[in-house]
């Protein structure tokens, strides 16, 4: 799929890591190491709103969403999965998917802006994007 | 479509008004005036992830998504859509539409916890569906 003219917005640069590609959507995890968390971006210049992607497009957003989510709660066996395309802060539009536990720091609020964010230990990074991948891309 | 054994989680009747019925999904409009907020109910019994849902009805639950967005957009002129699938509190699964502007109470933060809940003036309540109402099911 063309995905000329499109580049990660900076503030996602700075708070993420790439994991990989699916046919739509670029694929980051969240630095924040209080929950599993990932996210979304379609390859598609200068889009904000789902509705702003075509309606094929919106459709495969759907389906790289239920991939992504099938394989987050199989890795972190999480109580909750959290789904959300906010963007009030960073306009390009991606879509939160966050593996919510009642034993996390801001259960059973919404993560955004309840506790500091927690640097990754690096092997803990290092296997819960090893497993993410190989749920996504593998089986 | 076959909604059989499904019903209106108790808490989504006490914080919303209904405003109808499209294939898939329960249409309901948020008791709080802070926000233009609308919610998508999938009418299947015991569902809590979108993933809980087959991929006929995930694809259809985003066309559903997608014409609300279209019709809430339209109708207040707002500068950011939020689009929220949580259920920590309420596991039943529905998805916010939130109409956000840079003036409202909570911007640029996500809407959830941020202000007290304020009554809708009758008349407006009234004017907002009714217009929600032709724009998703007439227009």
């Amino acid at each position: 799929m063309n995905s000329e003219g499109w580049s990660l917005h900076p503030q996602l640069v700075r708070d993420t890591i790439p994991l990989g590609d699916m046919a739509l959507s670029h694929v980051l995890v969240s630095k924040d190491a209080n929950y599993p968390w990932l996210l979304l971006v379609p390859r598609r210049p200068d889009i904000v709103e789902i509705i702003d992607l075509c309606e094929a497009e919106q459709a495969l957003l759907m389906v790289e969403i239920g991939r992504v989510s099938h394989a987050l709660k199989a890795v972190t066996e999480c109580d909750k999965l959290n789904v959300a395309a906010l963007g009030n802060a960073v306009p390009q539009l991606h879509i939160h998917l966050i593996a919510r536990h009642k034993t996390d720091a801001a259960w059973p609020k919404p993560v955004w802006g309840q506790v500091p964010e927690r640097d990754y230990d690096a092997a803990a990074l290092e296997q819960f994007m090893t497993a993410m991948r190989e749920k996504i891309w593998v089986s």
